[in-house]
């Protein structure tokens, strides 16, 4: 498309060269399009088939520099990060990654080296993942970096895990560990609370990595469809996605707040400083799953998690009534400054 | 998630209120999102079916403030022209919509009369073009309206056209008339061209109107699907698209310059005006199909085209080499300062 500005961009072509943006996707992004219907990149749209009694589930989740990540974050955890929070939305379903679109915007003086960096760190996921790349574009803007993904995966017809389904009497459970981004964005804002916090290099570092590269539990998706009654990813916060998953499902949650599985270096900084639990539960950016679950199934759930090397941990019941309450180990129920992170 | 910076835009919750976004999402959104596959907007990720025997045609295409539209712009028309570019590639590509996915990025200070307008475009032509909001996100930005949209479509297994069936011996036809957005945009950044080009009211409006909502031809890919052997829409300027499409499949291309259709607007600006032929040919912002079409299917072609109600006119052959060449009335070959648009 023409701009509305910024003219000096526009460079001089004539009609048999390629356009700068298809010698940027032909060099960056072309390599990591493995998928057939990729089409190589040099066609308007992208191709996709789909197995018989299956259907899509899709989900697109935009990242922007200075609001989701800093801009002085490395370019290859931006990209891992952009693919990994849609991978994330794609587990909580139970549904199988099969490929994504990406919207790239790029502001001035993003150079080759950023370039290189993002589609090594993007072409290493979409590998890891299973999740090819199958098109997209790219765009110039005037703002910040921006990383829009649309994520596609499918399941058999009828199957994806909604928000909906949690029953009153099933178990809470959720994966890895909860509230180590939310800490890492602390430390990151906060000089002092690396000190006050008394965290070892290790814990910061792990801290650190959990901020940057989430860790979609893909792994675990196939075994939640078959077992969990309802689950969300957890971005905004436990306290609120469990909120909404209950409000979804009609259902209310009590859950134990000592159970809620943290990292060691959360629980040294909890440990320091009592009051960072709001900032656990609430702060979001976990990239976990929480999920209902039959008591009947539990096990089995279990069994499978082990087998994949997914942490997933028992945190509470489904309960008649509304909201969500968390008790503390003595047994009063917890208030929270902020419930759900917004930024509207 | 999180935020790295404007901490002040979270707002305080507690555990059983909806979020700002959600409450963003079921006012203006979730009212236009009547597929069932949306699921209210309520959960993580949307579903699709896809008809037995069919594929998935999937694009992703996204404007940004300053640089694809004016941030003046009327909202209304910044959403469809959001949603028209992305189902131009559908049409060219001869897909039916299914729906889209819409991540829509925020600076502050985007009020609710915007985003009920911004609604209100969207919704009217996801109703018009049959092609749902199935789902999406919102984001802030310090930098300037971003809207990205992820369009799908379906059509019978293996009949996508592509930009490599070209053959030498088809005739070249492109749909619409050509170079009216471009024209509208020079006069939207000179200010005394309209005086110049001594246009009535009724051509600056025509043109205004071609930049702000262009008219993807939906209502013909079916019959282009039928008919032609390679198509792209035209989005960087006739010469630059066509000349991807001639790359793509080995092919050239000979094009009289005197039959490419042209508004009654833009013949009379190019009247006061001859070098503007430039501009017409190389502006982008067309959103109509240039496609090649075997001569013996072309009386058919023509005659779907005049039944769905959009123009297609015959403008060169593709021919053996390299290139596109277009022809002045004269005979001399054309050059231009600028092939294909560019941000990059």
């Amino acid at each position: 498309m023409s701009a509305v500005g910024k003219r000096d961009t526009r460079k001089k072509k004539n009609a048999k060269a390629q356009s700068g943006e298809d010698v940027l996707i032909a060099r960056y992004f072309k390599p990591i399009a493995r998928h057939p219907g990729a089409l190589g990149l040099i066609d308007d749209a992208a191709l996709l088939g789909v197995p018989p009694g299956h259907e899509l589930v899709l989900t697109a989740d935009a990242i922007v520099g200075g609001v989701h990540f800093f801009n002085d974050d490395p370019a290859d955890t931006v990209a891992r990060k952009a693919l990994r929070v849609n991978l994330s939305d794609l587990a909580a379903k139970g549904a199988k990654p099969a490929g994504f679109l990406l919207s790239l915007a790029l502001p001035k003086g993003v150079g080759n080296s950023w370039l290189k960096a993002f589609a090594r760190g993007l072409g290493a996921d979409a590998k890891r993942f299973g999740c090819a790349l199958l098109g997209g574009d790219t765009v110039y803007t005037p703002g910040p970096v921006m990383v829009s993904v649309t994520a596609i995966g499918t399941l058999p017809k009828g199957t994806m895990i909604r928000r909906t389904g949690a029953k009153v009497g099933d178990v809470v459970v959720v994966t890895g560990t909860i509230g180590d981004a939310a800490l890492a964005l602390r430390l990151r804002q906060d000089r002092g609370a690396a000190k006050r916090w008394a965290l070892s290099a290790a814990m910061r570092k792990h801290l650190a990595g959990r901020y940057l590269v989430p860790e979609p539990r893909n792994a675990l998706a196939e075994a939640l469809r078959t077992h969990a009654s309802g689950a969300m990813d957890v971005s905004d916060g436990l306290v609120g996605d469990l909120g909404k998953l209950c409000r979804a499902s009609g259902v209310a949650a009590s859950i134990e707040a000592v159970r809620v599985p943290l990292s060691g270096a959360a629980r040294a900084a909890l440990a320091a400083e009592p009051k960072l639990i709001d900032t656990i539960l609430t702060g979001g950016d976990d990239f976990e799953v929480v999920a209902s679950v039959p008591r009947g199934k539990l096990a089995s759930l279990q069994a499978a998690a082990r087998a994949a090397g997914v942490r997933l941990t028992e945190i509470g019941r489904v309960v008649t009534g509304k909201g969500v309450q968390f008790r503390a180990s003595d047994g009063r129920a917890m208030t929270f400054a902020h419930g759900s992170f917004s930024h509207f």
